[in-house]
């Protein structure tokens, strides 16, 4: 049976299912394919290129805050794992175990990491003996694998990929410092570079990282109105270093625990990327994550001189973007679709008038606009068009968010908003998990932080009408 | 009990003790770390830094050939390792099982990917369908796990990093040029970067890749005069494409199989670049790949002027070379034997009376030669040493290799020379396995390759004496 490539086939509109929606762009796109291995993904292409960008820009930026960057084993031994009382409770009913090597069955089961705040610890109170040891602000990036029941490319997988970030230092006051620096580093990167709004927050007890004393969080929202947590940094205090006796000799030659920290963001946020920016002709990529960020399209390239012109462009092109030419054997209109699924920011349309003209017609991705620009100033007016798409997209996202952030008083107002606008909640909260417990039951909304910014929305929990501890954003998340 | 940090204590020499001398310069060189992890080891900041760098590197060249970068699952349930015959034999003894994934006991056990052939294949069947598909030329840098009884830091760990490079394409031609295009760009940047000279040939069919119809190596000479191999690129044929059906439909209509190759590099090779270059001073790292090319060290740093200096020194060679200053609280002796344990090409001293007259002193960590130069022209002479230092350490690092290769025309001085002079035997053989097992068995040397260049040495094996097929180069491996 011969097999045959299909036509770009139309994707499901979002109105109509957006989850159905999502799993068409992703694979439409070719970000992803499914393997045989349940619940882990195929990174192609397309999708691995967006996550190259994502680490390419995050890592120049740890790196000028001296973060240096380590590998550590994907294995650790069930005994290093249960070192720590809350942090083996959070992780053991999600971890694969490996319990045979090669022929032999192992005396002690291995987990693969899910992650490795074990064996940075493990490390740390190896390699730390004094003050001058101090700070150590260690990094990987590497994949982790957590048990997943159901899972959605992106959103959760068994496998994944992400980078982690665990440091020592020698006061609770210089932790604090580097868990906030790091979560507003990947909220400036999320806005900057991804055009993705963030709430910063700290999260509930109920919803904080296993072993830590606090988790602060990043929280965006999707188009379709659902909350997406999108990076965390912890503070663990020295929780860690006494189960793990990560001691150093300060100035005064007093033993001393380290204070430690760890934060992280994964591949996950492609799919915020996805869930923020796509429409009904797929993907939209912010032009600054973007793998290619203009793609040539020659019009009637058989035409003599048209596929020189096209190629002459991208070479002219090539030292300020991510550019490329279209000069397949297949149609003006197929290659549109086919930028427009992929989410290239902008095409550059190029046929035998146009030449004779000396100009091009350059398209937006995210409106569609048709901008016709003399060939003499096509980088220059690209370079505009791109800086202004990267801005809008990011207004865009902006103007969603905050028409679909709602301020509930009681809980009646809190109910309704959940079930018939979606989108954030914000509203007054007693502080108890019970309370925050019962809210989620009954709406099916979770906490999602309590931001940096707080207001003062009223003087009672919305839902048990006991006094307020704080104002907290929530929302069904995913 | 306070711990204290221990002063450097010497390494052991090379010359009493090639392998403790190794041991000691990776774990003193801060490369690496043991883990609590049988066979795993961690990589410290000053290991994983090289690693980055030959993995930018690299991966600037692949992209230049069309390779584009893929993540695919760690994990390959059995059902599909057992695909391939031949692949299955060379790998089942020695890959880790997974076994239950969170609370439940699996269906089908998962190994831990040893390597990535049987994915990639499963991949290519579904997405691989008209000669336009082809050809598929995607990479994936990862790590992998091979479940090994005796270990050694970068030389042979249970999990390594890797990059595995696997292609698809439309002739046996197209792959076979792909399969040694591979072997020469890994051979260029070894030379070119690493300073490490190569042997390019093939493997014998009892020494190539499990399931391939043909595997190229790189064959470098360590110091001791032991082989290691730091390279492979296979060439499939359409064996795995037969066992995976991955078939295209080609310009006429008619389905075909696909021909694939796949190629690799391992953390190994910074194994080869301490053995080849190190000495009894500890770590000596060719310019190109060093994380650290350039300590600036001030004397006297207490006195007024100095740090200022030695910073502002810093700031101007920062363009041109990845440069540190040592402004620690600890001795210029103590800071000199830092900074050659680590390899770091060339140290700068700077103090009060090079200050005034406005020079300072140039350390190569090669030849330890001091050279004097003006301040006015560091950087243009700091350019020449570090070029001549690369170009040096590959042209000590060959005559090494030659002055250790040698010829055996008959198997008594075939034997000598593995027994007392040890390095590279050059030497006619059969073809025969059994006749390379016996050799094998009898001097502990195996067939390295059969070298692209072929000699001529004699018309009979070296040790069978039948009719001889190929000049092998033999040796001792790691």
């Amino acid at each position: 049976m011969a097999k045959e490539k299909k036509l770009v086939e139309a994707i499901t509109s979002m109105e109509e299912d957006f989850a159905q929606w999502y799993t068409d762009v992703v694979k439409k796109a070719e970000l992803i394919d499914y393997s045989s291995i349940r619940g882990c993904m195929i990174l192609r292409p397309n999708g691995y290129a967006i996550w190259e960008n994502i680490q390419k820009e995050l890592d120049r930026i740890f790196k000028g805050t001296g973060v240096e960057n380590v590998y550590m084993p994907m294995f650790i031994p069930e005994s290093l794992l249960q070192k720590e009382k809350d942090h083996i409770e959070g992780f053991a009913p999600e971890v694969a175990w490996v319990t045979q090597g090669g022929m032999e069955t192992l005396q002690e089961r291995m987990c693969v990491r899910p992650t490795s705040e074990t064996l940075f610890c493990d490390l740390y109170s190896n390699i730390v003996q004094s003050y001058r040891d101090l700070p150590k602000i260690y990094n990987q990036w590497c994949s982790v694998v957590r048990w997943e029941k159901t899972t959605r490319p992106f959103l959760r997988t068994t496998e994944f990929l992400w980078q982690e970030g665990h440091t020592a230092h020698a006061t609770m006051e210089e932790a604090e410092e580097r868990t906030v620096q790091m979560l507003n580093i990947y909220a400036d990167f999320c806005e900057n570079t991804l055009a993705i709004p963030m709430i910063k927050g700290r999260k509930t007890e109920k919803e904080k990282f296993a072993g830590a004393e606090a988790t602060y969080t990043l929280e965006a929202l999707m188009h379709d109105g659902k909350a997406l947590q999108s990076a965390t940094s912890h503070n663990f205090g020295n929780g860690f270093a006494k189960a793990f006796d990560i001691q150093y000799t300060d100035k005064d030659n007093k033993l001393q625990y380290v204070y430690q920290t760890s934060w992280g963001i994964t591949t996950r946020i492609i799919g915020a990327i996805i869930m923020v920016h796509g429409d009904n002709s797929g993907l939209v990529l912010p032009p600054k994550i973007a793998p290619v960020q203009v793609m040539v399209i020659p019009i009637a390239q058989h035409k003599e001189g048209v596929l020189e012109k096209a190629n002459e462009l991208k070479e002219t092109l090539a030292s300020n973007f991510r550019v490329k030419v279209d000069d397949s054997d297949k149609s003006p209109g197929w290659k549109f679709s086919e930028q427009e699924m992929r989410g290239i920011p902008v095409r550059v349309e190029i046929g035998p008038k146009d030449i004779e003209a000396n100009q091009c017609v350059v398209v937006r991705r995210d409106t569609r606009e048709k901008i016709v620009v003399s060939l003499d100033e096509l980088s220059e007016r690209l370079e505009e068009i791109l800086a202004t798409m990267q801005k809008d997209m990011l207004e865009r996202a902006r103007k969603h968010r905050d028409e679909n952030t709602h301020v509930a008083r009681d809980f009646d107002e809190f109910t309704d908003i959940i079930e018939t606008k979606q989108g954030f909640v914000k509203a007054m909260w007693c502080g108890e998990t019970a309370c925050e417990e019962e809210i989620k039951e009954k709406t099916g909304a979770s906490t999602r932080c309590m931001p940096f910014e707080q207001e003062t929305l009223g003087s009672v929990c919305v839902h048990c009408k006991k006094p307020a501890k704080a104002m907290v954003y929530f929302g069904k998340a995913y």
